[in-house]
């Protein structure tokens, strides 16, 4: 695998990781010094952080680096399409042995910048340190272009629930590759996630009052949404499948259910619209499979309309891949 | 020490560890949502993150959790300071096995919370993940406040270094605990850093052309601040001592001067002002300690006036504490 960043040394190979990046028009100050400076023209920014552990959110025996790095872009700049904000710039810390080779640290960066660059934003800064296992910390910032953030607890009765992307693909392709099933189409959903990101500034402009990106799996993050006297009644069957799910579930005798209900990672949008708000909504999302799943009810609790039991959702303490 | 991580879960530690949060006028959403959202006042916003490793950047043998809290934010909100900026927010990435006590992550995010007080940023959001070992990401943002951000390689030739805060005083208290004299004063120094903040825009508005923190110490952090065609004469007898420097020198029998020289990790900022800037910046930085360096001269590289050999500074991956 050639030269280590043991090798290398520190600053060597930050200046290999960070030489190739492209920096946007609003990146003031990019890589190389004490803190990046960016452009905020709208006087407010959006910041989230997610970390990714190797042997927990990827094993590079499944995935190339570069697939593990667009993956963890696509999780932070995910969280900044849920509140209504396009994606800047990412901040990645890299904690790695000093026994990695070079060529994976650059696989990983070259897969962060390149999904950034999906949405506009350039890798603006980070840290590395030595570590015995690797770990990436993602950093996203966003800019709202004028919009109101879209928080998660602000869904009113009448309400119309909306699922902008697809569900389950990344489980089904978890349980795949642990099958040895390498050859499903499902295994690609689980390696890069296809984030409907320009949908979020979309919902916004269409007035969802909240909105969250399914990150942990639809049952749990959909309970994010509820707030103090209302309630959720979904239809089970309206829930937007993963295309590969059907063949996934056939060839590993799996339940698909299941990877719908509560498998994470897939990074669709779910929001509450006003209902006058639908339409407008689904035709500006037209690129990405969008359906209305259920709606907002006072009460309390989610009802799920066609299942008997609902799985929970990843909880970090609790399980691994 | 009562409940683990993997006791409550993830979503009540979270709850447990953000329910103390104060958040400042300057956030407009702070945690609990997919992301946080400030106000950024100056149009710009400065952004930075740090890993810290467990065994490597620190050790809950030598240092309590609270403290380990501060020193992590601390190494960020410095960051901040060194552009000239004002640190407004810090996003914090826990990685941490399921086995850790809940107290401990409590005491690190009240560390954090505290030190960011200081400077009246506020914790806004983060992540916390399982892991094999402990690990904080923290990620920092700031504001300008009109000033232009100070880069390191702009120095121009003539400017006169400066330091503001002291030197060695981390990498003495890091030996002493080695030695096992966790009685020396100099292991508060390594506890827990006390960067000059509010020097950093200080000097900014003092005019200073380059700004760095030493935070892998000052041989190595002197060296990214030079740029083509200068160089700097640095008189080692004017570099400020940490006051408990003499006597852990004398308690350890070890030479002082390489601690000052390639300690890391005190967070004193450089800069290189115009000659007619210094005494203005002695008078606005008065609170702390403030040294006249050495000057920048044309030529290349560092000429140490006063020292045979310098060590080197600090690299991830080749030493551990």
């Amino acid at each position: 695998m050639g030269e280590s960043l043991g090798d290398v040394g520190e600053f060597a190979l930050i200046e290999r990781v960070t030489e190739p990046l492209l920096q946007g028009p609003g990146v003031l100050l990019g890589p190389g010094d004490d803190a990046a400076v960016l452009r905020t023209p709208d006087g407010r920014v959006v910041a989230t952080t997610d970390l990714l552990v190797e042997g927990r959110h990827f094993r590079l025996d499944w995935s190339t680096p570069y697939d593990v790095g667009r993956k963890a872009a696509a999780q932070s700049l995910a969280d900044v399409a849920a509140m209504g904000g396009v994606a800047t710039a990412l901040l990645v810390g890299l904690a790695a042995p000093a026994s990695l080779p070079v060529a994976v640290a650059e696989g990983l960066m070259a897969g962060l910048a390149f999904e950034a660059a999906r949405v506009g934003a350039s890798v603006v800064g980070g840290d590395v340190v030595a570590a015995d296992a690797l770990m990436l910390a993602v950093t996203a910032l966003g800019d709202l272009e004028g919009r109101e953030p879209v928080p998660r607890c602000a869904a009113f009765v009448g309400d119309v629930l909306v699922v902008v992307g697809t569900l389950g693909g990344s489980a089904a392709g978890l349980a795949a590759l642990r099958a040895g099933r390498g050859d499903l189409d499902v295994v690609a959903a689980h390696r890069v996630p296809s984030p409907p990101y320009d949908a979020g500034p979309a919902l916004a402009d269409c007035r969802a009052n909240a909105m969250i990106d399914v990150s942990d799996g639809l049952s749990g993050d959909l309970a994010h949404l509820l707030s103090y006297g209302i309630g959720f009644e979904v239809e089970v069957g309206a829930l937007p499948r993963h295309p590969g799910l059907a063949a996934a579930a056939e060839a590993l005798g799996e339940d698909p259910l299941a990877w719908v209900l509560a498998g994470g990672e897939d990074h669709a949008l779910v929001a509450a619209l006003p209902p006058d708000g639908v339409e407008e909504a689904r035709a500006a999302c037209a690129e990405w499979p969008f359906a209305v799943v259920g709606r907002v009810v006072a009460g309390e609790g989610i009802r799920w309309l066609g299942a008997e039991d609902v799985p929970a959702s990843f909880d970090h303490f609790e399980a691994t891949p």
